[in-house]
């Protein structure tokens, strides 16, 4: 069986008139047949977990439950973990994505997420803190800006369900392109993707990512990249990166990770 | 066929009376057979790479020769990347491992040492800088100071060949165990290697490491941990963790990062 979705949204999704994410995440997890359990540990609110399991049911799901993890212990419960082990998708919510990466990192809760994920075609999607957690590298936490510097953010192991990517959310409502740019800085190897709130990157077993939702999806490529002084700058002192490729990518539009390919609807395939 | 062998050193690795190190770098290539190459980009000293080569030399090697990649353009060479398809071992050298990361990284050359390590049982090693590059999350700087502080470090993407560990080196010439405590607090997924000078993992493809050298390497291992305060510190305060393991490891000893298990050389087997 091939991986599954890896679906992270910027935050502040859409929940009430239009939720065209959340109503596609179901459909990707298996539409009325969808098993769903929803992580809410990211966020401090007793409230968030049972909201997304209602949400969920009025857009169709077969099950839906939140499993609210407070502790490590609690990530070793087998009732909950059984749940993760027949779900068909599972969401995690938004909060602090250092919250999930000390709870739940190196427990059986993110090894079901990720082997699940990787082998048994598990959809996978989180918003906001629940976004930034998917990736290998995660921005746990940072400043606002534009312009690059080499301290203005803290690189920690996330859940690791994919190296191709660095995942940042609330992108243009908190002005964090220079964050962005900083990950990519230290180490050009994966790509960088900055989700605007109520915008979410579809990524399909493959690799090839849509974009859904009302705002943009900012990719930054640096395979091009020729320099960057990460090794050489002051902490303090803005970055030098020469040869980085910006994509400002809209609803409709998808991005090939493997080729490195943007493409926008109105073009038509080769 | 299987993995290759990772040797972290932890810098300043002896050279010349009895280099106990290298010989066994050079024994697990292959020996008479073996063929190496030397990285020498983290350093900014022009002796460097050919000083190892003539090292490798004395030691027995068939073949040795350094690869000088000063920028990104250097990483496609074709001509050195055909060195690196037939080596039998590489050796990064210390200096700055941002420089490895920004000059290497997403490049053919780390590319080419991640697959060949993985798949072809290709034998990658590193001093110092060269240590911290071999992990997927590499800590890129820090601060000196045995209490672990949210802010007092900054992890960076290496060159991935292993998830299993988090490597620092110069452990104890540098005080460096309160940022590799912090590095784990982040999320306890990996184990913590804090290497001294002139000692010495030899990560077998199974993934059970031997000390060898003069000093101690100190693992932690936070599969039990408990608790990390990471999420709610303020970036300067001190980190509370409950439940780390540590062990302070002398030559001969082993541990075997799958099961967790430490031994010492004069405890038999059961």
């Amino acid at each position: 069986m091939s991986r599954g979705y890896i679906i992270p949204i910027g935050g502040a999704e859409e929940k009430d008139l239009d939720p065209s994410i959340l109503r596609r995440f179901v459909q990707t997890c298996g539409g009325e047949s969808a098993r769903l359990a929803v992580i809410p540990t990211a966020s401090q609110l007793a409230t968030t977990g049972p909201r997304y399991v209602e949400l969920f049911q009025e857009l169709g799901a077969a099950h839906a439950i939140s499993l609210p993890f407070e502790d490590r212990a609690d990530c070793e419960k087998e009732e909950w973990l059984e749940e993760l082990r027949t779900a068909t998708g599972v969401f995690i919510t938004g909060g602090n994505q250092l919250r999930l990466s000390t709870t739940i990192g190196g427990t059986s809760v993110s090894e079901i997420l990720r082997v699940r994920n990787e082998e048994e075609g598990l959809t996978v999607g989180g918003t906001s803190a629940g976004a930034s957690i998917l990736s290998e590298h995660m921005i746990g936490y940072g400043d606002e800006g534009t312009t690059p510097r080499c301290d203005m953010l803290a690189l920690a192991p996330g859940f690791g369900l994919t190296h191709a990517a660095i995942i940042d959310q609330h992108f243009q409502q908190r002005n964090r392109l220079g964050r962005l740019l900083t990950a990519l800085a230290f180490n050009p190897r994966p790509i960088g993707i900055g989700l605007d709130e109520d915008t979410a990157a579809f990524i399909d077993p493959e690799d090839n990512l849509e974009v859904v939702g009302s705002g943009a999806l900012t990719i930054l490529d640096p395979s091009e990249m020729e320099f960057s002084s990460m090794d050489s700058a002051r902490r303090h002192e803005p970055l030098a990166i020469l040869g980085m490729k910006l994509h400002i990518l809209t609803e409709g539009c998808t991005f090939d990770i493997p080729s490195r390919t943007a493409k926008h609807p109105s073009i038509a395939n080769p």
